[in-house]
């Protein structure tokens, strides 16, 4: 067996911590706590019974109309995958070949990292700044960046570049910049307005998130036709399953649900970050469903291992030059509280 | 924008057509005309209710325990993909690089073009010979290939490679052979028992067909896990979504519907085999749920067009070296005797 060496040599991705069992509190991968619309349940009903000898529509249709009609593009402009992370797969295979460069801001999201090695191709890392903007050097054209990532709101930060600094990336840089918009249904401002003025800009989003629906996989992208074009010469025929589109179809139909949810997410954010900071934690200010802190006491390993003992799981991150701290999902008001009392006993032990 | 070249240049796959609406016969895909087991009904409501909002076991390991099972091998020995092209995607991304070579037989499953190109690599055909028997040539080591793909039973023409040929080309290549069983289950024979004898030997299989899941997509690939431990760097994390997780786990523990279903299949397709050579079809003993035939007085392209506009969708093929032909699906009883009425008409114009 004679794998390619960038495969043999490379380690993989690891996702975080997904116990299939127990009673958990998980606050570790950017759930939404809450269940998805009603109106998602009786999409996958109704296509159960009718849609799953056959196979389902290669294009998503039905998603691609209704998303367009909510977003203000049209159809065209809209291509579906199976979770977003499909989405950013076809954008790396689209345009970086082996031994080229993906550029991607650190820290943030490692998958990035991942599918450049299993395409052969560098990566070049550039630290964000102290205050997680970018330095300059993000849309320089130096070694030939082939794509940029930048997921905004980031993770683990949960900051936000705003719309004229990445418009003005997306103008410097020779290649497409990814806008990776996972979580941006939870800030306050999206890209999707620079799309249809430049041409390199393309917006990715996920119904992981902000739609209850991590468990379906579901996402898309917003670019123009002639990138839309390329891209699906990559996709995999038959990428989303009938279920997948009738019930994603149905949730962004339901956007009173998206609303109300959204709300909540965001008044049990704010809340939670002011509790962690009256604890001692330095919490980043959060645009997206999750907070981003570290302690200048306690470690925060530590704090990761005692909290998961106590069956709460949340992220512990080490990034290379910028040091470690802990990523913490928004919950329900419940699971927050559990986790703050744990948290209290921590720090004042 | 610049795309890698190679995507630039290419067309991408053309999927068989996909009919979203309309009373059509459809017989041009190779989905299977039955409903599935119920039983995958009741696991799709049961995951519906409690398991949407959560990412999936990123390792399908409650299906890996049923199939391993079933299939008499460790769940190690299994990885499982969003359709079986999920999984012939990560193999030619895990084995094959730019300007590689990957080999196949022509006639056969045209994806597998598509998949070299995506990676900048070369294919090489090897033609079938005319009894589609494969060539020695297909287990050579020139021109060092670096995967080798065979539809088996192959498609269009529904023929197998008997498992002792299998195991012989397999011995000769100097890479992995995958052995693509998408139609396995409603073959006599096929090659997981040389899996384990032979590390170079991939076997994938789907759901789609003989399941009746084309509309969810599920597939799995059997191999020894030094291969799956490869693939599994190559692998979206989350590739299977909940509902097909637990769906394709009922789907495969209810083989007596299985059997059933197999048992039906073979029999109208033995009884249509035999009317299609009634109306001077010269007609391809099958081995899977299509049968492929050429008539020696009739243009294949127009009895295609003349049964469409009867409303009856079959496949009409083209290769070049080869010749054209048309292939048809096992239907039920009455969508078969649809269209023998309307091939009749037209044979006898």
């Amino acid at each position: 067996m004679r794998p390619r060496p960038n495969i043999a040599a490379m380690s993989g991705y690891t996702p975080g911590e997904q116990p299939q069992v127990g009673k958990l509190i998980k606050l570790n991968t950017n759930e939404n706590p809450y269940p998805a619309s009603t109106k998602v349940m009786q999409a996958i009903r109704a296509t159960t019974e009718t849609a799953l000898a056959r196979y389902p529509d290669p294009h998503s249709t039905a998603f691609r109309h209704v998303a367009g009609g909510i977003l203000g593009v049209d159809s065209e402009w809209i291509l579906c995958g199976n979770g977003s992370d499909d989405l950013l797969t076809m954008l790396t295979r689209t345009f970086v070949g082996e031994g080229e460069t993906l550029r991607m801001p650190n820290p943030s999201y490692t998958l990035y990292r991942t599918l450049a090695e299993i395409q052969g191709a560098n990566v070049e890392m550039i630290r964000f700044n102290d205050d997680w903007s970018l330095p300059d050097s993000f849309g320089s054209s130096d070694g030939d960046p082939r794509l940029a990532f930048l997921p905004n709101p980031n993770s683990p930060s949960g900051t936000v570049v705003p719309m004229d600094g990445v418009a003005e990336i997306a103008e410097r840089l020779p290649c497409p910049l990814v806008v990776d918009e996972a979580y941006g249904d939870f800030s306050d401002s999206n890209c999707i307005p620079l799309v249809s003025a430049n041409s390199k800009v393309i917006v990715t989003r996920s119904l992981s998130k902000s739609y209850s629906l991590a468990g379906l996989r579901f996402g898309f992208a917003v670019a123009q036709p002639e990138v839309i074009e390329q891209l699906v010469k990559v996709k995999d025929s038959y990428n989303c399953d009938a279920i997948s589109i009738a019930a994603a179809t149905a949730a962004l139909a339901d956007q009173a649900w998206l609303a109300d949810n959204r709300r909540q997410i965001l008044s049990s954010r704010e809340r939670f970050s002011a509790e962690l900071s009256q604890l001692g934690f330095r919490v980043q200010p959060s645009q997206a469903n999750f907070v981003w802190c570290t302690h200048p006491e306690h470690s925060h390993e530590s704090i990761y291992q005692q909290l998961k003992s106590g069956g709460i799981l949340i992220r512990y991150m080490s990034y290379d030059g910028w040091g470690d701290g802990i990523r913490i999902t928004i919950g329900t008001d419940d699971q927050l509280d559990a986790c703050l009392s744990e948290l209290q006993k921590i720090v004042n032990a």
